[in-house]
């Protein structure tokens, strides 16, 4: 079958092109096509990694060659040199941080050569983002911010036509449905990549459903966007890939008797007809590059021009395929001017396998330590930017600290960064960027907690370590502390506090010197036995505090003169027991109980109903092979392949009972390498599972993975509930896809999905519900089970590319991770899954804390905070940052689908900004709404109507407005799961 | 010792600047430098080789760059791209072969924009050549053509000022005087090479002798040039190579934890430092460059620019490096102006050693039937553009033939292809390339034959097997049969013509139709046994013609209806022996004599000498080796590693003999592929060894290289004697070297030197001589003994980068070569070694041979021979060609030494030719002699006198005369090996 030598015959209406180019920004320049041919648009690409096998610098700078060669400056220098030889010539640029860098280097010469080639759509941005995002394992808050700053800079350097208009997402692992709606609040017109489960990528093939247009959530009707998947990965065509990485032959047109023009021009020819049966339309597009490819872009250039003219001649000769360079965003243009419908997509891309071997789920989890400190980063950015807000800190100094963090955390989104799928040591380059960007907005966050406070001396230091319990400052026994603590939620928020402390008997006072309930909980021994941490820590110091919405809050730590070691038990309360081998640990929302003689957790009551959920950890054992071929591939940092059955650790475990006043603990010692804490606090409805995993041992010669499982008797017939980036729930059908039948040879790793925020069961009666604090690859093997990986370490590479084994180390040994699995038991269908999602809110921006002596801080307190409404529940102010001089970006969202619409008005918000003027803006900030246009495609079945260009569809009008209108004016309303942004002028 | 620090303080004068610039083309372009600081000129360059280990084209294209990531096409595109951009920067080009190709495609505005880089002096042609050709198997001939070819393209594209000034040989494997000797009479200033003995490289970096002052003549006074050693090897500085080609790191100066400005800086300022310790001057050069890099010179340049930036921002912290772009001819610009005097050298610079296990002097023989093929394409070469000139040959399908194969035979000359050290499929293109052109080229003599005769229809075919006695057209027996001879020498010359034919009665008759003594002689069985070829010929037809200078004849073969088998035995003498096991062959001139039980020469008598005399075969066993270490190098293709003893073949070998009217020759078996024919023929003075050798068989694991060796008693007292290019004739102490003492640990092959043709040994009384039908490798291990290396055959490569073994093969099994060795005995001291440079002369360029069927050939002969007195002896016309449009340059050679001044008046040929002007130029015929001037530096031991520059000294005025003028201005004199060149304006 053939579609465009059928009876689909192409028009294109004169009046229609009129119309068009007065919409649409840009397609003006794109190629010349010709109706009665095989259109193949050449698209010449370099795949830049931010990040790999080297660090973003060695890359860009090319040093290191010998790990692999590739240098960006040289890609760029070149590139643009021949891309202004001949106007005919198209590159797309992807990765803005790379070009941002380049930029900043160039001659005010180039920098007008470079502008007046994006211009002239000779030089297209696609994607745009800081970096190409993998899809798995981020956060859509952080896709956000990175997209919002890769088109910022575009937009503040080249304008607004320079804005990418298709997304290329051609490396991620898998793809996932939130990154599809993204695009589509972000405007873009559709978006391409190149990995796919194989089986279903040979169905797609077969069935000419290569091209989709994807339903991209499950509340917005016009969230669909195009999508397309490319015919060979993302390099050049086989044979013809003219790069100095390559070594097929040049286009050799001299005399000579290896002119090859003749054979050259025929494969290529051969090569397009084939794919072209693959196709719908009578447009295909070729990648041409690959990854650090266009080093030497003459090469590259020479070749096309000369591949372009001789197939081209061959038209001559009646050959029906034309050729010429384009861009993804002028392949799109034609296709939806094409009387063309396209099949539908409405589930996501995961988990992608490359052969009946290699599921690509390991990385879900690769590097969970690398996967939390991103999260910390995200938090503290959070944190930093609203207070830079509200401190409106504009200084060069404060503005530069910020982008660095911003830019880190664009950085970290990359598809090989918070991924794990880096070598080693570019992880650690990534860490030591992170957290040098950190440090440096460490000072914008002092600075700005000095202005809104006033306490000017007050050193607001933050502890990066209280994960495991470490504070410098709170530890040096000496000092009286002060807590501030920042709310960067709109809600008012009551959490409770841990603070590592030596001492053992504290006083506790807000900053109006009530004194605060708190008490003295031990460390576990598992955390003293650290290595590098001295072992004055024993105890940390918890009390709960409550802070209002974006707004900070003191509480005042004085060490008491009381004795050591009256503290606990004075504080323990004696544990209920009974005679069936059980105990329970219990406070007024939740009863958890334990079999005694093993210490493992049997069940939980908690939400009015009760659930025999046992939690163990599990192992399993990573296959090794030489992977040469599918059945000998190794897991890796990218595959999980377990070898044989799981390993769960049943057996009798030590533990001990901490059972207080607000928190109740038992800790568990599971073996010499595996400890957690089960955990709940009065009045927090969640347990809490604080988990140490390290040094994996591997002196048997075998990598391990480790898991931790909950099973149940929640009916869940097969199907489980995993959260898209953070947002919208996907269901998952065990051993089952939504288009196509999968190869399950790897039945284990083959239902694992990516679990960023949540994952759930449930039946007709109860909900198990797993919250994390970062990605982890996650699954339901039975029924009544859930499963989630949090550690990973391995002997083996896995063969695709990273040339390491997953082996983290840190002090000579294995790496050791400490992290946080949450549960709630919930009944149905009394409760929709909203508190969960709430939930996820809370823990994914709690309290960010800074910490002073109380010796520099005065005692009156004083607050310069925002006055505005609290936002209605399941609404949150999902982004409040400094965008540009005098304008300040917000970003609203109604983040839970079970809350019904939401209505604010905005008018206190913007006030208390000192707003003169608010608009509302794409979802990534950078153009106004009104602005915003997308490509309409038609489904199949939907019968074949007019192309045309239509305003994305939004249920609202956008926001426009300003200070001298009527506050009803500024009334905005919110769709279940909508986010919304502006931007406000000052 | 540091020179530059020392006393000898420079200064420049300002007048002698300007009489420099007003005499020296270009230098005003020139960097600037610092007279008080260590001046380092960076000098770009790219090492093309014109084949190695892929082809020309495949080079030329990139293509195969599995084999090899090499594209010149690249190379000069971004080279050229850079140039333009800053216009301090430098390049030197140096194969013209690619030029010229590269140059030939680009457009009117490229052109242009080349032309004015050319005309600025920032891309300089260094060396200018075809080719960089091979020092030590090349015959000057074709050296001097070569360098007319590049030289020419160069002046007709770029005019006067783009002549390259200096030789730029930086990768052949040992350097001759003649090479020199050729640069000083083309005007060049002076030449840098990369290689020599790793002992004398030691012994001249100790001693401040890097760069000298090569006499490179015995004969002529003025023969001096600058000659320069880099210092090491030709490549980058350690860690300094900026290419695409290479891992080390760019200078990475932004803002980044990557920073290397201070330690880069620091490490190349350390190394010019050291390097400058080494020299005399307070100027060095430093190449920037490798075997073909700059594909993406982007990258060498942005870098170089900021190593240049970067080390003289030093300058300000007080660094007295001076860094810039620079090309060899400024560096030696600047050093002529110092007032520094320089070593001396006389000798040449064979063999060359890298280690003491690798004597780079197999290359001298392998591929022995390539070498020879070469010289077959000389030999065509010369007469064709002899008939061209003569016939007036004018047409573009003539002279773009007759480009083809001067291009081709420039190809030749490369120092990876006459060298025998390509990969098989590179060695099988030069063939290919070389055939082709011949083939070519034979219309060429074909129409030229049928205009200077009135056989307008005749084939005048040429026969190119005819060393094995094939050749079609005469092997037909229907045929009667025209044989026209060519002789390209401008003496008459009676010489013996061999024809293969299958009848064995013929009646051979001159063009005048008197019938010419002629015999049939069997051909050796050997050759019948030759696989490839039908075994229809069985006998030569052999018969003595007499031919007039640069003149054709013609003879008639007729075949007599005579019966077969009478023939031999009718014209066979018998042969004299005696009871001392001898039996002997005997003419007028020559009486040899064999052993009879062992079929080996013993002994010769000619020119009033008797000498016993023994030749045999013998073998030595490549050495098998890793090539780890040194002592573990392999013979290969380069290196000539004997392993252990050689074994000669002194058994008993089968004979036959052939005594007959002219001809005597006795057929020697030797072993299953080891033959021999020892002829001698009436009235020629010299003893013609007709060897044919393989497939040599390796069975048994062993590669071997095989040698003719002649022992006598002759007292050499440890010194021979070998030609240089075939022209004068260096002394050679076994175990000896001119400035150093060599390494003697392979003392077989570090006392083999290259024999282009002729080498000999002698006493008080007597000489004898061996010359040579191609270069091949020859030594005297022993007194009395001459050794050739003849054939090689091996199992190793010996890792000097051409990665494959030296095992010819054809038809499955080893190459099977022939070849002849010519032996002359001769008294001393009544004759001095100048009839034997007569005989090389003839053998050189002996009759050229085309066949005719008498049908085609009208009986009334006519010939249109130019009309000129004949050359006095030992002088000759060298050549005599179309140079361009009515211009014909003709080369005038005194060639031997002891025949003293030669006069002769050219006026007759000046009007033979149609000439209206004549002047005399440089030896490769581009530049008019009165233009020439070449910088003169001071000798050691001279006293150190003002640089100057000076004419080059000859000891005549330049010819320049015209038509108007008397004959007696035509007279010219020639030196004992002077070479005058001559343009004829027609």
């Amino acid at each position: 079958m053939n579609y465009f030598n059928g009876i689909l015959v192409l028009f294109v209406l004169a009046t229609l092109n009129i119309v068009v180019s007065e919409h649409v920004c840009g397609f003006e320049s794109c190629p010349k096509t010709k109706s009665n041919m095989i259109n193949v648009h050449l698209v010449p690409h370099s795949h830049d990694d931010v990040g790999w096998l080297k660090t973003v610098d060695q890359y860009y700078y090319g040093s290191n060659n010998n790990i692999q060669h590739a240098g960006v400056q040289y890609i760029l220098d070149t590139v643009v040199e021949e891309l202004l030889k001949d106007s005919r010539r198209r590159f797309i640029q992807v990765e803005t941080s790379f070009f941002f860098k380049w930029y900043s280097e160039q001659t005010v010469t180039m920098k007008i050569a470079v502008k007046q080639l994006v211009a002239e759509g000779r030089l297209e941005f696609a994607g745009g983002a800081w970096s190409m995002n993998d899809e798995a394992t981020v956060h859509y808050q952080s896709v956000i911010d990175q997209f919002n700053l890769g088109l910022k800079f575009l937009k503040d350097t080249f304008g607004t036509c320079a804005r990418p208009r298709i997304g290329w997402q051609i490396d991620p692992f898998g793809h996932s449905r939130e990154m599809a709606s993204i695009f589509a609040q972000m405007g873009y017109n559709g978006e391409f990549f190149a990995r796919m489960d194989y089986v279903e990528k040979n169905t797609r093939l077969k069935s000419l459903a290569m091209e989709m247009i994807w339903r991209s959530s499950e509340y917005f009707k016009d969230s669909e966007i195009f999508t397309g998947l490319l015919y060979q990965h993302y390099g050049s065509p086989p044979g013809f890939c003219f790069d100095i990485h390559c070594q097929d032959d040049p286009i050799i047109d001299g005399k000579s008797y290896d002119n090859n023009v003749d054979k050259r021009v025929d494969d290529f020819i051969a090569y397009v007809t084939s794919m072209s049966k693959s196709f719908r339309a009578n447009h295909i597009m070729v990648p041409m590059g690959d990854d650090f490819q266009y080093e030497d872009a003459e090469v590259n250039f020479k070749n096309m021009d000369k591949l372009i003219k001789y197939v081209n001649n061959r038209q001559l000769e009646g050959s029906k395929i034309n050729l010429f360079y384009s861009t993804p965003s002028c392949y799109l243009y034609e296709l939806h001017q094409l009387l063309q419908s396209w099949p539908n997509k409405t589930e996501d891309f995961f988990p992608y396998s490359s052969d009946n071997h290699s599921y690509w789920t390991g990385y879900f989890t690769s590097r969970p330590t690398q996967k939390r400190f991103e999260r910390d980063g995200n938090h503290f950015l959070q944190t930093v930017k609203q207070l830079s807000t509200l401190a409106n800190l504009t200084s060069v100094k404060h503005t530069k600290s910020l982008s660095i963090l911003r830019q880190a955390m664009g950085v970290m989104q990359h598809h090989d960064a918070i991924t794990g799928t880096e070598k080693q040591a570019v992880a650690q380059d990534y860490d030591q960027m992170l957290y040098n960007a950190i440090i440096g907005a460490e000072n914008n966050a002092r600075d700005a907690l000095r202005v809104l406070t006033n306490h000017t001396s007050a050193e607001f230091q933050t502890c990066l370590e209280l994960n495991i319990s470490v504070c410098a400052l709170t530890q040096t026994s000496a000092n009286n502390i002060v807590v501030t603590l920042v709310n960067p939620l709109a809600h008012t928020s009551s959490q409770y506090v841990r603070v590592p402390v030596t001492e053992e008997n504290y006083q506790v006072t807000d900053e109006n010197g009530r004194e605060i309930s708190s008490e003295i909980v031990p460390v576990p021994l598992e955390i003293l036995g650290l290595q590098h941490r001295s072992n004055d820590t024993q105890h940390e110091l918890v009390f709960k505090a409550s802070v209002k919405k974006i707004s900070n809050f003191y509480i005042r730590v004085l060490p008491l003169p009381r004795k050591k070691n009256d503290l606990i038990n004075d504080q323990t309360i004696p544990i209920a027991e009974n005679d069936a081998d059980e105990f329970t640990l219990e406070n007024s929302l939740i009863r958890l109980v334990f079999t005694k003689s093993t210490g493992h957790l049997k069940a939980v009551k908690m939400n009015g109903v009760s659930e025999n959920i046992h939690q163990s950890f599990a192992i399993y054992k990573g296959f090794q092979g030489n992977n040469g071929i599918s059945k000998n591939r190794s897991s890796g940092a990218y595959v999980f392949r377990p070898d044989g059955e799981i390993q769960v650790l049943s057996d009798k475990i030590e533990y001990s009972i901490y059972n207080g006043k607000n928190v109740r603990e038992v800790h568990q010692h599971v073996n010499e390498w595996i400890s957690q804490v089960i955990r709940i606090y009065d009045g927090v409805n969640r347990v809490e599972f604080e988990w140490l995993i390290g040094p994996i041992p591997t002196d048997d010669g075998v990598g391990k993975e480790i898991v931790t499982r909950f099973t149940s008797n929640v009916y869940s017939n097969g199907t489980f509930y995993t959260d898209s980036n953070g947002r919208e729930m996907l269901k998952r059908k065990r051993n089952q896809r939504e288009f196509f039948e999968p190869d399950m040879t790897e039945e284990i790793s083959g239902n694992y999905h990516p679990v960023t925020a949540q994952m759930y069961i449930q039946d007709d009666h109860k909900r198990i519900t797993l919250l994390n604090d970062r990605s982890q690859g996650g699954t339901s093997l039975e029924d009544g089970e859930l499963e989630l990986m949090l550690h990973r370490r391995l002997l083996n590479d896995d063969a695709f590319g990273v040339g390491e084994a997953l082996n983290e180390e840190q002090f000579g040994k294995g790496l050791i991770a400490r992290g946080k699995v949450f549960l709630i038991l919930n009944a149905v269908p009394e409760n929709p899954n909203c508190f969960e999602r709430l939930t996820h809110h809370e823990l994914h921006l709690p309290f960010c804390k800074f910490f002073s002596k109380t010796n520099t801080v005065p005692s009156i307190v004083q607050h310069m905070m925002p006055d505005f409404n609290d936002f209605p529940e399941s609404m949150e102010l999902l982004s409040l940052e400094p965008y540009s001089t005098n304008k300040i970006l917000l970003r609203l969202e109604n983040f839970n689908s079970c809350g019904g619409i939401k209505s604010y008005n905005m008018h206190p918000l913007f006030e208390s900004l000192r707003g003169r003027q608010i608009w509302e803006v794409t979802l990534d900030g950078n153009m106004p709404l009104r602005q915003m246009k997308r490509f309409k495609f038609h489904h199949d079945g939907t019968g074949i109507i007019p192309s045309s260009v239509s305003y994305f569809f939004t249920p609202h009008k956008p926001l426009e407005a300003n200070y001298t209108m009527d506050a009803s004016k500024f009334s905005v309303t919110l769709l279940p799961m909508q986010i919304r942004t502006f931007i406000v002028h000052q």
